[in-house]
This record gives C-alpha cells, sequence and structure tokens, in this order.
C-alpha cells in the first residue's frame, strides 16, 4: 500500500510537471492586419509585408501578422473605421485619407510645401510629431506608428505645359485630397476617377493632367508614353504611410510583443523610403530612355500662387481645433528649424558639386 | 522487487524529463561589443546604445550585447583587430579607418563627390553593395552592416576665407583619411591632431582650418567660437559606420537570433541618420543664435581641382584589385542613376519653393 501510495503520488508529480511545461511553452498568437492596397502593390504592399516578416521572425514565431489587403477586404478607404471597430487588430493605410472622419488626420502623412522625408522623420521621433499623432489617433482608440516614406512625389504629369496662373484655369486634373483643394481655389477642375481609368482618361484628353507618386510606382501606369511633361513636387514631399493597431489588441500583447510590433513598424518604415528611392532611380532610367519627357518646375507666379491657397486653406484647418492648431505650430517650427539645416547640407552639396 | 523497480524506472523518467525541461529553457548569451567612440558620443555611442537595447527587447533577454567603449578598451582604431582577432564578438567603427590593413575598405563609409545618404542605403541595399561589403569583410573572417549614417558632413571650419586653389597651398588643416589625401595633393599641409587639442589648435592659429563632422556633433567642440566660415560638405556625402561581427560568433548564434542581429542594426543604422539629422537642425539653429557664421562654398575652380584630384586617387586605387575595380564600378554606377533621381525630386523641391 505504501508503494502504491508512493507511484501514485508520484505519478501526479509527473502529471504536474508536464501541464506545467504546456503551459509554459510560448503562446502562439495571431493579429489580423487590413491595408489600404491591392495584392501585388510595391513598395506599399512590401513595407506592410516586410512589417510582418518582420515581426514574426524576431518574435521567433511567437506572433504572427495575417494581412487582408483590398482584394479581400474590398474596402482600401475604409480600413481606420475596420481597425477602429475591432475586425481587424491593425492597418496599413494613410493617415489623410480619414480626414473626413476626423481633420486632425490630414497632417500625418505629408503637406504641401512641407517636410521632407528626413525632416519629417526628424519631427516624428525627435521633434513631438509621434506624440501629437497618438493624441490625434487615440481619440479613435487607436495608435499610430509611421508606416513608410515615399520620398518626394512629383507634381505629376501634364499633357500640356503650365506657364503661368490662366494656364490652370478649367484644367482638368485628377489630384485627390488636401493638394486637390489648393489645385481647385486656383480653377482646376478637379476630378475624381478610378486609378484603373486613369490612362485611357488621359489618353482621350478626358483629363489634361493626373499626379500619381514617383516614377517607381509610376512607370507601370504607362502615363510616359502619353504625357510629355512631368511636374516637379510642391504637394507631398514626404508622404508618411501608417500603421494603425486597436489599443486593446495592443494592450493584450505581453510587453515585449509590443516592442516588437513598435520597432518593426519602425524598420519597416524606414525600408520603404529606401525601397522607393532605389524603385524610382531605376524606373526614371528607364522612362528617360524609352521616351522624351520633360521636367518641368511650375513658374515662380504659379508657385506663389499655390502657396497663398495653401496658406489660406492652413488658417481655416487651424480653426478646427486646439490640437490641430498645435500640430500647424509644431510643424511650422521644425520645418523652418530642419530646413536650415538641409539648404546647407544636401542642398547645397548638389547645387555646387553638380 | 517488482514495486521497487517500477518506483526506480519512474524516479529516471521524472531526473530526464527535468533534465530536458532545463536543457530546453531558452540559454541566454552575450556577445562582446567594441566600440570605436568613447563613453557618451552622440549619435555614434547612441547607434550603439540602441543596437544593443533592440537586441535584447527583440530577443526578449535572449541575447545581450555588452559594450566596450574605447575609454575601456583603449583602442579606438584597433576595433577591426579585435574583433578579427575574437577578443570582441562584435565592433562599432567605420570601415575606412582600416584602409591600411586592407584597401578594398574604404569604399564602405563615404566618398568624395560621392552618394548622399539616401543614395547610399539604396545602393547597400538594393545595388549590390551589402554584397561587395561583404566580400572584402569576408576574407578577414567577418561580416559587416551598414551602422549608422551623419547625412551629409560639412566642409570644415575655417579661419580664412578660401577663394582659390592658390589659397589651398600651405594651408595647415586637419582633415584625416582620402579627404586628407586629395587635399594633400593640392598643396595643404595636412596635419594629425587628437581631437582635445583641436581647439586650441585652431584658436592659437597653429592650424588654419579643420574638418569635423556637421553642426550636432561639432557644436560641443566650440570651433564656431574661433573660426568664422563654416564650408559646405564635399568629402563625406553619406558617412555611414559600421557594424562587424566574428563569423564564428556569429555562426554560433542560432538563426533566429542571427536574424534579430542583422535586423536591430539596420533599424539602429537608420535611427542614428535621423537621430544627427535632428541634432544637426538644433545645433545650426543654436550656432546661428550666437555667432556670426558665414557659410561658404569652395569656389568652382577649387571644386573642379578636388574632383580631378580625386579621380586621380581612385584611379590609383582601382588598380589595386579586381574587387576595388568592382566596388568602383558599382558604386559609380549607382551613383549615376540616383543622382538624376535626387536632382529631380528633393533638389528641384528645395531650389524651387524656398
Amino acid at each position: 500500500m505504501k508503494a502504491k501510495l508512493f507511484i501514485k503520488s508520484i505519478v501526479i508529480f509527473i502529471v504536474t510537471i508536464l501541464s506545467f511545461s504546456a503551459f509554459s511553452q510560448t503562446r502562439e498568437r495571431t493579429l489580423r492586419l487590413a491595408s489600404s492596397w491591392s495584392d501585388n502593390f510595391p513598395p506599399f504592399s512590401t513595407a506592410v509585408e516586410n512589417f510582418a516578416k518582420y515581426v514574426n521572425t524576431l518574435s521567433d514565431g511567437e506572433l504572427t501578422i495575417q494581412i487582408d489587403t483590398s482584394n479581400k477586404h474590398k474596402s482600401p478607404l475604409g480600413v481606420f473605421d475596420l481597425v477602429k471597430t475591432g475586425q481587424y487588430d491593425l492597418g496599413h493605410s494613410a493617415s489623410y485619407y480619414y480626414k473626413g472622419i476626423d481633420p486632425a488626420l490630414l497632417f500625418f502623412t505629408t503637406m504641401p510645401f512641407g517636410m521632407t522625408a528626413a525632416e519629417q522623420y526628424g519631427w516624428f521621433y525627435y521633434g513631438g510629431g509621434l506624440e501629437l499623432m497618438n493624441e490625434a489617433f487615440s481619440k479613435h482608440g487607436l495608435m499610430a506608428f509611421p508606416g513608410g516614406n515615399t520620398g518626394q512625389q512629383m507634381g505629376g504629369w501634364f499633357r500640356k505645359e503650365i506657364n503661368s496662373v490662366a494656364d490652370l484655369d478649367g484644367l482638368k486634373m485628377r489630384i485627390p485630397g488636401f493638394a486637390g483643394e489648393i489645385m481647385a481655389s486656383l480653377g482646376v477642375a478637379v476630378v475624381n476617377i478610378p486609378s484603373g481609368e486613369l490612362y485611357t482618361s488621359l489618353e482621350r484628353g478626358t483629363i489634361d493632367a493626373l499626379e500619381w507618386v514617383g516614377p517607381g510606382m509610376d512607370i507601370s501606369m504607362g502615363f510616359h508614353q502619353i504625357a510629355p511633361y512631368y511636374y516637379t513636387g510642391w504637394h507631398e514631399p514626404g508622404t508618411e504611410l501608417i500603421f494603425i493597431i486597436n489599443e486593446r489588441s495592443f494592450n493584450r500583447l505581453p510587453e515585449n510583443l509590443q516592442e516588437t510590433v513598435r520597432l518593426a513598424a519602425r524598420l519597416a518604415s524606414y525600408e520603404m523610403y529606401i525601397q522607393n528611392y532605389h524603385m524610382s532611380s531605376e524606373a526614371w532610367t528607364e522612362i528617360q530612355e524609352s521616351n522624351d519627357i520633360q521636367v518641368k518646375s511650375f513658374p515662380e507666379s504659379v508657385i506663389t500662387a499655390l502657396k497663398a491657397a495653401n496658406d489660406e486653406l492652413i488658417q481655416e484647418e487651424a480653426k478646427k481645433s486646439p490640437l490641430i492648431k498645435r500640430i500647424i505650430d509644431s510643424q511650422d517650427a521644425y520645418l523652418k528649424q530642419s530646413r536650415e539645416w538641409t539648404l546647407i547640407s544636401d542642398y547645397l552639396y548638389l547645387k555646387d558639386n553638380n
């Protein structure tokens, strides 16, 4: 009997150890992410894929990010709501798409005549930008991280030259968002056309001009085959995409995985900036080799008019809330300071040595 | 007896389980890193600290990086050997310090009239640069990763204006490395002075000029108080530091930790670029507020002479090995392609909108 009791207690002990061992095994988790992009849309889709890969590798398989592109969830401009309502844990999108939901969200992507990519990263990470962005997103139960920069965007493809402000009057152009509002205030007939119909619309003269991104993403659209003028950028000098995460999903993660998500997003964001720089370099060479494209800058009179319209619209925005006023003031101050450095560093290097 | 045997076998079973359990516990590891920098030398020291912090967080404490600065190991320019010989697992330094050991190592930091930070990151990660760098380092049993970019460096602090090539003749200047060789070939008396004595040397006129980094790191040296001319950059347009790791140390790591080291280095590298951008912006504002500094560009005749001297020296380097020739050709091609894009994007944006 004694021996039996001993055996019994040993068996219980073994079972206890095995249960504890099983319980202490790392728990595998999955977070669901909705992106605003279609399948295979580099470098935007690559930024999401890199993020998921980094998270999986860095957590040693503990955390998996399951990506649904817009091909799956059918709501490219509804990602904000999909994450806010908890249908997805995470989203990858652009903050300025959601200005209609909350006007403060306009300011965390890029602004006309605003900061370049390096300047804006400085603002986000060292100049208080990240805190302001999260103040805005926390009102919606969301956290936000920079999600990848396109660098400088081009002003767009034009079928005719713009030599004066008068040339903008009645010009039919696809240019969405805040830049579209600015253009509209100068008389441009801003039109909204699905991306799949842009090439044909430009070719047939339904529109006179359009803006897309830059050579790296424009080349596959083929616009260089039908529009001879490629205007330089003024409206999106450092477009930053965004990762958003539902606060409840984030808070459920153990601290080390929260930090993994944060750092993976940060790396995926920087990485997209370099990937797109590379893509644009390669594509611009290819475009130049196959077509006779003229790179044009808008004349000073047009730039002056665009700036005045921009200033006026920004002043309207500033009235909408104290937070928006603080964001605008913070961006203005950071731009002023960092631009001084940009101008004596990379700018003069490029000016003097080419 | 049967019961006893059963008990014995159960005890063995328990011991086996416990041993296995202890063995399968995550093994905590430490890698030792030697940096070329003194304590508290931001952003260089910060890049190392960030790397160590990322590795520790992302491995959930499994891997610790123990940093020894040059205050400890006393060999700031001997980091390459400290890692090659296995006295340290990792190093953080600059590749071009080790040109004397292997002339191919000159090319992985920055080159006069070469790529900007964004262009060079493109080359490293998408243009074959990383592979060429590791081809060079593998000959020494080392692996290398980009380790942090200073962005554009300034041409230096001068006590008198440079208006012609003749003004360089006999000029006493502290400018180390390859840029120093170029300057020397134009008649500059290149001197080597320990950093602690630079301020006094410049103040007393022992030297006429010196180059350091840029506003963010120059400000604490105080040069702006004693030299009125701040020349723009030509010689280090995108200085990239480097993480090196002994191949044996790397290969001993399990695959997931290898990837953690790789990604943590990549993030720390990008991060330093932005941190230094911010530091330079802030410092430049402060320098301008406290001192009457004139920003000057070298006249075209000087730039032309510097370029000619650079080309000649590079051609000499190209003869040293087929690998060096391939590196130079790869950098030339990438610079040519990416510069076209830089000029129509950020450059024209800055030119037209300021």
